[in-house]
């Protein structure tokens, strides 16, 4: 069994972002040399989201807009986690409406996708450093 | 490291459908020979969810309920991806919210479930050919 | 490549709770001795989560107010499910919103992880025995 580790850093100039990752992916599959596995994409941090859906910036303004009327950033007072002094409550529960990670299956060397599937870094609290971990496991 | 894939299609007669794929995944899985591993299952779309639930039709009515209350169809003037000339707004959002895919343990040759687990896919925008992709590896 | 299959089991006095497994998995990853690799974690119920965030009791609160205006529990009626005679229709919804499963990053022996990533049971419908299974693959 073949493993392979990369690990990619954002700082997106607004708070809510969405960054099409699936050249970066697909360059640490090419590095990995596997041919058939899986391929486990995650943030290290737990305010933001990897995930996969279509490269279409009127969806992405729909998925903001329906996160932010569902999970408003303010009153950032409605939060309790705001208390320890964050600002980021919001955030933490975006994420999880979002999800975490992706497992994509690996097929002769390449992700085994469908044609429209992307995968994207969906940043909940951005301006900052973060970083998006690419693990690959198979033969 | 051994590795299997098949791939299952759906034409659903309505927009909104859940299908139990459990004996499908089982074939599946029967036809790899691995004993021990992980089971991804995903759609190759992104307008629909493959989720872990129960197989009993009055919750599949509260999730469609709940999901088209929290993000309706109609107008599909609501949905800024709708000027591309769909009407599948919603059914991108949906498919956030149910998720996009599962990843089983498997274990002596079988599915590594709980009494009550079953796979499902939840279509959200049906009435056209769709694709759930089963990857498993293992030994 | 070796495997290694846990079940932990719990029993929380609220309906609603959260319990930081972090610990459990770490110590199931050192008993399985793999040092590359990918670890599932998941509950074998469908009305619980297994969910990665931060350990800060404001946030859980947050989660439980979110998820109770979003998915109320009563009345219960209100929910076909409950029909079945059963009164957690909210809690399969409330797992579907937070997710069912974490796959997680194995390098170098130990969980590859962020600063703040932590593993959590979310429990939406408690007071009963439940069990979470960890299955762990690589080298």
């Amino acid at each position: 069994m073949k493993s392979h580790r990369k690990v990619l850093t954002f700082q997106t100039p607004n708070r809510i972002a969405f960054v099409n990752i699936t050249p970066e992916v697909e360059r640490a599959l090419k590095e990995s040399g596997v041919k058939e596995g899986l391929c486990l994409v995650n943030p290290m941090h737990i305010t933001a989201s990897v995930f996969i859906n279509d490269d279409e910036s009127g969806l992405h303004h729909d998925y903001e807009r329906f996160l932010e009327e569902l999970v408003p950033h303010e009153p950032t007072s409605a939060y309790r986690h705001n208390r320890t002094g964050e600002d980021n409550g919001d955030a933490h529960i975006k994420r999880q409406v979002m999800g975490r990670e992706v497992v994509v299956a690996i097929t002769e060397g390449k992700l085994d996708f469908g044609p429209w599937e992307q995968i994207f870094y969906g940043e909940w609290d951005g301006r900052r450093s973060k970083r998006v971990l690419i693990k690959i496991i198979g033969e």
